[in-house]
């Protein structure tokens, strides 16, 4: 194995930096995000479009279906003079009635002739709908791609718009313009306000008829901030500016989608573009899941609901096989797992501090939301492995098996867990944990085999408060029957044993709660015995008598002392 | 199915806003990236962690090695006083003298004595470490969690970074001391700042002696400006900043970590914590592989080598039992493949592009970066699905199989192959579109059977240019002998045809290129036929004679215009 670490390889001059916006008087980074945006899902092309097999006519009816129950209102469609698959698919929304009133479809196509008269034609019958033009218009696309110059694109634009224009005077279709100047953060901010004014020039819209602008980071070229000056540069400068509404559609290259979206709304946009779980083209689209659920923990009703996540991740999974990442905001398997102990300890102090204060607040550290929120549980919260703390096991015990074990005991319970865990190189099961605390406590039954005891008043005691304990016990096939007076059963109990000489601790933590709900339930009983040269011992007990319970935690720590078990204590 | 929508779920008064930084005249939006940070790897601390099965001692191996090779110098090896595995791992390093001279290991621990003092016995032997000490801070751990106020917290720091200090003087190893006030992005910043003092008037740090001041989002709260802010106050207000490195850490469970840590460095971070693929808890920390290849993407010297990105992944995968997911920036399986017909257009546009202009600036559009940069490839770039146009399918049949079909014949096989895909609702593979070419062109063999052909010196030509051509072939079990005259042979034997009636096309494109190197290759050859009508019949034929490729093509173009395989021609 070779210790020299490899020349990092330098990108050279093959790359360059970005260009920075002219904006110095931004005002997006002191804005906070105070309402929903309007939400249009790409899912079903955006999202489809990117699948190595794209969806089923049935998995894309599903994921309609999941889309309108989430809450989207707008919901791009397809691109449906592209593919037949896609124009069918929109047809058979419209033939078995399946578009909900308040809910409008879009479909995409490019600003060609054929292509938009393709379009009209698979809009037939539709009350209304969004179509959302586009042509590119970076730099870079102009000169590579179309080999045309900036009056050529605009005029493309603004032709395009006429033509949709022209086409929706004959349709009873009531029209939305979508313009779109694909690849929006390859070009210049001036051109692209002056195509989308263009535009705007050819299609009139008002306030009360608006038309939607979508500025998408087509691909991701810049950090996060960059597309926000970008936004807002765009917002300041559009001539007709209450007239547009601002859409948008951050795609995920630098894995900095979702930062974009959010800055983007604070820097003026009035619309989001996305999918779920961030599917599409390369790294995908911005987020609408993470996104809405940012907004969530901010106390912001996002307008979408996300209360059955494992249920929108199930669908989405089947419908564009891809699973979503353990690792994914909100969503993912492990997201609200915690496995340091220290972390597990402050959320069920967290957790524990809210419920004595009723404080409906969510604030439990290392949980940024309540999982039951999208429908997920603290039940499966924390699982045990070699980097898990006390904190953990007893939050385990008792949430699944209902022993709340007293503070003191939690070091050394965490202790035997860890032990196990280092031992075995995985995560130990809460059943795992369950069978360690049995082992250890519940089932230590010898040397010392404990038989019976009952307890009375003391009637020779003249304050009247006094107990008589009588206790069977056997050890190394010898029996032993004794009897003790104290202020209580427990005490009765230890001074028989003292008197016998067994038993040379002093009783220094003892805890007693019931099991199960009712008068016939059982009570377990946790007791610390120390002893003068400072060990210490846990021991516990189950019973239907409470005083058995205690009596028998104590034949468990003396047990457990009579082998060696007791952890010193400082 | 019901498509009324339900209603969405509010988050009502669960939660608040994040709380914004006074910093109206905030710096770092106006930064660049201009150079790497100091580079700190915590995947076998934070990310292992986080594990469901944590890795084994050789897995820890395997990764350190991986780490040193990709080039960081600073790793973070755990967490040696919390658990025995942990510091085994260690020991193991030293050991076995894994430790390169120029890599100084990390290792983590709280401030308390006990643990404290073990880390030191891990420690014994090695030359330079680093040791993290941390303590939370946030006002909700101290009010839940510890149940401390201000000073006992700022106490308790100090008193570690004493300890520390004391046990560095009696061990041969160099200490530089980290400090984390843990929970940092819930800490009142004047507190924050207030304990890192307290720390560093115990430590004192110089400026060539510095102190890493690690301020992590241990959960990420808020938008990534937000953080950016906390940074820039901390940097401003903290009394010698000079005799400070400033160390980012980022977790990600607003899916914005990436931008956090970028919006960090602009704000004056010197140094970033986090793990590869953004491995570690809950959510994970902060990606190193996409911050490193953005900088990469900009020009800027990321210091640290992913130029074998499938073997990281590889290795992480396996460490971690952990997917990489498809669209991870950079390194995802899907990110390098383009689905939309555009796309792939403009892709081939722009290698074109470069390649004609022999540019070393990459600019190709929908690739952000060259995949080869990462030791991914162009081949696999491109798939065919019923979204794709015949920008990608040409691509495929020249890059994959070396037929680069003409221009004008790229809509005719896009639009086959779509059909196809259509059908199938699936892929298309490189070796179906393969087929589709054959069965479409290449094997048209009926109703018109070639058989021979042969082209000599027409000797009764006055110009000496003319060629005469002789056709043999059959029809329904007809044989044909031809024989005409022309210019050459391909003329000659579209005049044999004529004049036998059994041709009334016009030869509209015509293109030939060798398939294989050597003279003895065999050639290909495109022939577009066009009726009177309008109609067009694309044929293509193979032989080692180019002469009777070209006849074969336009056999081929004859049979598919018999079968009525023809598309009409705008």
């Amino acid at each position: 194995m070779t210790t020299t670490s490899k020349r990092p390889h330098s990108p050279g001059n093959k790359y360059r930096q970005y260009t920075q916006v002219k904006l110095s008087d931004r005002t997006w980074p002191d804005q906070m995000i105070e309402k929903a945006p309007i939400w249009c899902s790409v899912d079903l092309r955006d999202g489809n479009q990117a699948l190595v097999t794209p969806m089923s006519l049935d998995q894309k009816l599903e994921m309609f279906q999941l889309l309108v129950d989430i809450g989207f209102k707008q919901i791009e469609v397809g691109f449906p003079s592209a593919a037949d698959v896609e124009f069918r698919f929109l047809r058979t929304l419209v033939e078995r009635d399946l578009i909900p009133a308040d809910v409008t479809v879009q479909v995409l196509t490019q600003a060609r002739e054929h292509l938009i008269r393709r379009t009209f034609e698979a809009l037939e019958g539709i009350p209304k709908a969004i179509l959302h033009l586009y042509n590119s218009t970076s730099e870079l696309q102009r000169r590579v791609v179309f080999r045309m110059d900036r009056p050529e694109i605009r005029k493309l634009a603004m032709d395009g718009a006429r033509l949709v224009k022209d086409l929706s005077s004959e349709t009873s279709t009531q029209i939305t313009l979508e313009y779109s100047p694909e690849s929006f953060t390859g070009t210049e901010l001036d051109f692209a306000v002056d195509v989308c004014e263009g535009v705007m020039e050819v299609w009139q819209p008002t306030r009360e008829n608006r038309i939607i602008l979508n500025l998408p980071a087509t691909v991701e070229m810049s950090t996060p901030n960059i597309y926000a000056d970008q936004i807002e540069w765009f917002c300041r400068n559009l001539n007709g500016r209450e007239n547009a509404i601002i859409s948008i559609h951050p795609h995920n290259d630098r894995g900095t989608g979702v930062a974009a979206a959010e800055f983007a709304l604070m820097a003026g946009g009035d619309r989001i573009e996305g999918t779920l779980f961030g599917n599409g083209e390369r790294t995908g689209n911005v987020d609408i899941v993470t996104l809405a659920m940012n907004m969530f923990s901010q106390g912001v009703d996002p307008q979408l609901n996300f209360s059955n996540i494992n249920h929108i991740r199930s669908v989405c999974e089947r419908s564009t096989d891809i699973k979503v990442h353990p690792r994914h905001p909100y969503a993912g398997e492990l997201v609200y797992t915690a496995f340091s102990g220290s972390h597990q300890d402050a959320i069920n102090k967290g957790l524990a501090y809210r419920r004595e204060h009723g404080s409906e607040l969510w604030e439990v550290p290392y949980l940024p939301i309540d999982p039951t929120d999208v429908g997920r549980t603290y039940e499966s919260i924390i699982r045990i492995n070699s980097q898990s703390g006390k904190g953990g096991v007893a939050y385990i015990l008792d949430t699944e098996f209902g022993y709340s074990l007293p503070r003191a005991m939690h070091p050394e319970m965490g202790t035997l867990v860890q032990q196990e865990a280092d031992k075995t190189g995985r995560e130990i099961t809460p059943d795992e944990i369950l069978q360690i605390f049995q082992r250890e406590y519940l089932h230590q039954e010898e040397p010392l085999v404990f038989e019976s005891f009952r307890s009375y008043p003391d009637t020779e005691d003249a304050t009247g408060e006094g107990v008589v304990a009588e206790l069977a016990f056997s050890m190394e096939g010898r029996r032993y029957e004794l009897k003790g007076r104290g202020n209580g059963p427990i005490d009765a109990c230890k001074n028989a044993l003292k008197q016998s000489g067994f038993f040379e601790y002093r009783i220094e933590n003892y805890h007693e709660h019931s099991l199960e709900e009712g008068s016939e339930s059982r009570a377990i009983a946790y007791i610390q015995l120390r002893s003068d040269s400072g060990a210490s011992y846990f021991g516990a007990g189950i019973d239907v008598n409470i005083n058995k319970a205690s009596v028998k935690a104590i034949f468990s720590a003396l047990n457990r002392a009579a082998k060696g078990a007791g952890v010193m204590m400082v």
